[in-house]
C-alpha cells in the first residue's frame, strides 16, 4: 500500500492526463505503472520527473541497456524495491542478456564489499588520483 | 590516515609481495596503490579480494569501462571516497570519455532522486514485474 | 512477519503494561502501535525508547508537523518502511497539507540527487562554510 | 580535491555564465560556490540542476528555513559531506536558530536510531497506517 | 517474487548441485535456503559466495554467534530483509540470547544515532586516533 | 571542520563542565575527545547522550570488545569517518586483536556483497525464518 493513492486515468486531471498520454505514447504502452499514479498526486513533481527521466534515460553517449545497468546498482545500494523490480524488468526488456546481469550482480557485489573494507579502514586517497 | 598502516613492498612478508607482484604485473604499474597497502595487513584478505576483483572486474559480457561505471554507482551511493576518486581514475583510464562521464552522472542523480521518491511513497510493485 | 513476536497489553508484564499505558494516555489512543509491541521484549529498549521520543519529538523551537517531516526525510533515506508507514500517518494527523507533503518530496528528492552529485565529484568544501 | 576541475568564471563558456550569472544575482553573492563550479564541467546538468533548485528551494507551503533542515536531514543520512556544510550555512543564514538547530539533530538522532530498530525487527505495518 | 526464478535442486545443473549438496552437508538440512536457490542462476556466483562464506563465517578469533551479530547490524545498516531474517534466525540456531539480541539492537541504535550526530557535526577526528 | 565549534572546558557551561567531568571520570582520561566537545553545543543532548552510550556500551550480555565491533560493522555501514576512527581505537584499547580485527573486516565485508545479491534479487523470505 503505497502513502499516497494511485492516480488511475478515468479520475486524473486533463495535466496528469497529458503527461499519462505522453508515457504511454513514449513507451507505446496501454497504462502507465504504478510509479506515475502515485506520483500524480503531484502534478507538477510528476511532469518533471517524467521530463527528466525520459532525457536522462534516452539512448546517448551511453546506450540504454547501460544506463538501466547504472539505475539499478544505484537501487540495490538504496535499496529501493520498486526501483529494483520496475528496472531490472526494463533493462530484459531493453536487451541486457543473462551473461550481463549475472556480471552486473558481481560488480555491484565486489563493490559493495570494497567499499565496506575502504571505509572502514579510512585509506588516504593516493597522490596520483588527486592530480 | 587509515586505522591500519600501510604496508610498503620493502616491508611486506614473501605472500604479501608475492600478491603485490602480480598486481603490479596485471597493471603495469610500479607500485601499488594504498587500497591494496591497506588490505596488506590481512594477507588472507588481500589475496582473495585481488583474485576476485581481477576476476570480475575482467571484460565479459560488460566492456571493462562499463564496469568501472556501475563500480562508481554504487560507490557514490555507499559514499566510498577512496573508491570514487580510485574508479573515477580508472574509467578513465580504461577510455571512460567527458561525454559517458556527464551521462552517468545524470543517471546516479536521477536514480538517487526516483529512489527517494519511490520508497517515501511506498508504491506497490506492478503485477507486471513480479511475474 | 518481525524477527520478533508482538506483544499484547494482556500478556505484557506490569513495567511494558506501564508504558503502554503511558503512550496510550499521552496519544489518545485505545491501543499502541506495533512499533511499541515490538520493543516490548526488551523492556528497558521500549521504556527509554518512549521516553526520549515524547521528549523530542514534542512542540518546541520546530513545530510538530516539521519535526514529523524531517523524521520521515531520515526514514526516507534508510528506508525504513514501518516508519514511512507510521509517520507519513502521523505528519498528517498532526495537520501536515497536502501541499506541504508535496514540497516534503520535492526536497527530498532534490536534496538526494544533489547529494550524489556533490560525492560522485568529491567536490572541496568553500573556505567560506569552514569558518 | 573533485574528481573533476572546478570551472572559473573567466574560463567558463558564454552557456555557463548565463547560468553563473542568474545564480549571483538570485542570491546576492559575488561569486558561485564550488558546488556550480564542479556542475559546470556538464553545462546542461549544471542549468538543470540550478533551475530545479531554485523552484524546489523558494519558500512555498513550506518555508526556506524548514526546507534546508529537510534538506540538512537527508544528506546527513547520505553522509554528504559538502552537501552539510553547505546547508547548515544556507539554514544559519535564512535564520535558523541555535534552538532550532539542537531540536533537528535531536530528531535526526532519533529517527537514525528508531529507523535501526524498526528495520531490525522487521514490524508488519499496522493496519491502520494502510487505509 | 525475485526478479530471477529460484532454481530448485531437480531442476539444477550438476554445477549447481554440487553446491546445493555442500551446503545441505555443512548444515546438515533437507535443503538449502532460497538465498541460494536464487544465486544458482548465476553458478559461479554461486560457487564463490558459497565458499567464501562458509570460510568467513566459521568460528576463529570471533566465535559463530558473535559474527552473525555482526553481520545482522550491516544488514539492519543497509536494510537487507532477507538478510536480516535469515540472520537473524541463524544467530539464535547457534545460541544467542535473548540479552544479547536486546544489547546487540541497543548498541545498532546507538551506533545509529551518534552515526547522525558525528556525520550532521562534521567532528573533526582527535589526533589521538590518527597515530 | 566543524560545523558548530568544539566546546573547550574552560569555556564551559556549569552543565557541560559536569558531563565532561564524569566521561574523564569513567574512562580515566585528562580530556574528552572531540564527539563530547562537540555535542556540548546541546547541552541537554551532550548529557542524554553520553548517559545512554555508557549504558549501553558497558559490558553485560556481551563483553566490551564485542560491542566495540557491532558498533564499528554500523559505522562503517553509515560511512561515519569520526565513529570509524574512534570507535576502531576504542575497540584495540579494550583489548581486540589483529586477528578479531581482520575477521570482523571480513564478516562486515562479505555481509555488505551478499546484502546487495539479496536486495538485487529481491529473494522472498523463506517461510522457516517467518514463524
Amino acid at each position: 500500500m503505497a502513502t499516497v493513492s494511485l492516480v488511475q486515468y478515468e479520475d486524473a486531471s486533463p495535466q496528469v492526463r497529458a503527461v499519462f498520454d505522453d508515457i504511454k505514447r513514449a513507451r507505446n504502452v496501454k497504462d502507465v505503472n504504478n510509479f506515475w499514479k502515485a506520483l500524480a498526486n503531484q502534478p507538477t513533481l510528476l511532469k518533471q520527473t517524467w521530463e527528466a527521466s525520459r532525457e536522462v534515460m534516452k539512448p546517448g553517449a551511453l546506450d540504454a541497456v547501460t544506463k538501466e545497468m547504472i539505475y539499478i546498482a544505484v537501487s540495490v545500494a538504496h535499496n529501493c524495491e520498486y526501483c529494483i523490480h520496475s528496472h531490472t524488468a526494463s533493462a530484459y526488456a531493453k536487451g541486457m542478456t543473462q551473461e550481463q546481469y549475472a556480471e552486473l550482480l558481481a560488480v555491484i557485489g565486489m563493490a559493495s564489499e570494497t567499499n565496506a573494507f575502504a571505509n572502514a579502514l579510512k585509506i588516504p586517497v593516493d597522490e596520483a588520483y588527486l592530480k
